[in-house]
């Protein structure tokens, strides 16, 4: 097992990153407050891993009361996030009870963001399965759901107080979930990680075939870059931002075609294409570089084209970012692989063209 | 015009309070980080008061996108959240957009709670119109909506950048809001201000025929107190929980009765009752400590019976109080005038004895 911190001051809290960890309740029994534990999981996860959880937890005494959500995008949304209420207050809980997210990326988003408001605050506890999960949404605090009009448009930032990563979940993880997650690995690669994008280069396919040594260091070096990035800026007034590389174009894609056609990865993916795309016609990166990163995407199992929704759409979805300052879309682009800045410098025309050049 | 500070480290924000305030956009201008700003009020304080705060913003070159909400307690739930976050997105509000609550406790709490959630979080200014909004629900950050099966149940601690307390606004605030605001002003005195309490024995007819001394005096008061607390406990793990003295009771008379029936400050002034009576039963207070209340909530025109539930329902409505720890109620009591004290060794005897004894 590995174990890096994530630097909040008196809100630091651990990740714990190993195989079998879903069994090693002693490892989630010191965080909490009280002895009984709301579980929120899915339909699809539930099965798989919530006895397992539950058992380790009554080994320590804990009571669980598990909260169970229909499986998809489509349900990060106010309904959902009611149910969990209900629950909680039929199964008694109280601001001091715990809420254990079981799950990938939107049970965490949904369940982070229902421990942020009830009661104002309940603690909480990310148990990540997924890779897009482990190495991205669980770690530092983003909660949120989705809006009609706009991706996350509502949510919370609120810390977890442990993210317990079973990498030996990842082997039930369907193939297409899995290579969404490498959207974001490759995304810390490109950002600000030279050396761990020419890993990559060199360890996509051991990756994909979920070698355990490639796996475990790959989520470990996610994580420092994200826990190194959200220690200096908890709730994105600058370099935090540099994360959504791709993610302003992807969440177009999401939005456009309505939650839960793309995964969040593939839209992030061809996202990244555009971003490319757009910093290239700017001169700051060259063909070299564009081949590089398609290629990898595409080794990853990843669309490096966008949905053929039209330049027009996308910019009117894109118009909803919560990047948006005074009106202006801000963008980030990359200077080079391993090198990425934020601007609003950049002409609509760009923008358009980058997109046309990406769709399919 | 006098000005307080809530002292919170980089959050810490000033309370103006003055007759005229909602006329001096030059207070608010300075805080807003763009030129817009939403403002959130209902259908009763929008006609008095919106025009003139719009005025005055346009006049410092501030847009004003006005958000109506329906009158009352009932709709302080998720309904018209939402209403909230259609209106900014339809305005195209940004992240960086202030949010203003223009009107009392209703409105601040849930466009408060608003602000809290629209892309994690906007600038949020509180000018409160009725008297508990001024002394009590627009300082300190407390923001929510209801649950059916819990006051105040969805929520989040999120502070204003600024409080901006027009008291020439109470000139229009109906008799019965003015009382219920007066429930906790007394609130003050009974839990840490003895003084105060003293004061207002002396001065409530005063205060009730609106004389602008002891208004603006009683008001910084509350204030002053409030703050003190907030600053020492902003996310209530200690003193803060006395601020709810009588709440506990209270709530469940809101809850029981359906939101809306009885003003928050009438719950409150009845509750008080209760602990009040549950101290006595204590040993703590004697019959002439609870004459003095009873006799000053009454002559606040404050009803001092809660309605006849039936403490079985009262019991089972306070079991979902954010209060309870380890499946058990915690009551705020008094020692004595000015002196309040947070327990959880009461018999449950003792509480339905409380209850039945202050019961219509």
């Amino acid at each position: 097992m590995h174990t890096l911190n994530v630097d909040l001051g008196a809100r630091s809290y651990p990740i714990h990153i190993g195989a079998g960890l879903i069994d090693c309740a002693e490892r989630i029994a010191p965080h909490l407050r009280t002895r009984k534990a709301a579980i929120v999981t899915n339909e699809v996860v539930g099965p798989l891993y919530l006895e397992r959880l539950c058992t380790g937890l009554a080994r320590a005494g804990i009571e669980a009361i598990p909260i169970i959500l229909p499986d998809g995008e489509t349900h990060k949304e106010w309904q959902t996030l009611n149910t969990i209420f209900d629950a909680l207050l039929r199964g008694r809980c109280e601001r001091s009870t715990t809420l254990i997210a079981l799950g990938g990326g939107v049970v965490g988003d949904i369940a982070g963001f229902a421990a942020a408001c009830y009661q104002r605050g309940m603690p909480f506890i990310q148990v990540p399965t997924t890779l897009l999960a482990q190495v991205d949404s669980s770690v530092g605090g983003k909660t949120a759901i989705n809006h009609p009009q706009g991706k996350n448009m509502i949510g919370a930032f609120y810390q977890p107080r442990l993210v317990l990563a079973d990498t030996a979940t990842l082997a039930t993880l369907p193939e297409r979930e899995f290579s969404a997650g490498l959207a974001e690995v490759i995304k810390y690669g490109l950002i600000r990680d030279t050396g761990f994008f020419d890993w990559l280069e060199q360890n996509i396919d051991a990756l994909r075939t979920l070698d355990a040594g490639a796996l475990a260091w790959a989520i470990e070096r996610s994580c420092r870059n994200k826990a190194e990035i959200v220690a200096a800026d908890e709730t994105e007034q600058g370099e935090r931002a540099l994360l959504n590389l791709g993610h302003t174009f992807g969440h177009a894609i999401e939005t456009g075609l309505g939650y839960g056609q793309w995964l969040h990865g593939e839209a992030v993916a061809a996202g990244t294409m555009m971003a490319a795309e757009l910093s290239r016609r700017l001169g700051w990166i060259g063909d070299g570089e564009i081949a590089r990163i398609e290629r990898l995407l595409k080794r990853a199992g990843l669309p490096t084209q966008g949905p053929a929704l039209g330049a027009p759409r996308y910019l009117e979805l894109m118009a909803y970012d919560k990047k948006v300052e005074a009106g202006k879309l801000r963008f980030v682009l990359l200077r080079g692989i391993g090198q990425a800045v934020m601007t609003g410098d950049v002409e609509m025309g760009d923008v358009s063209a980058a997109i046309e050049a990406r769709c399919q």
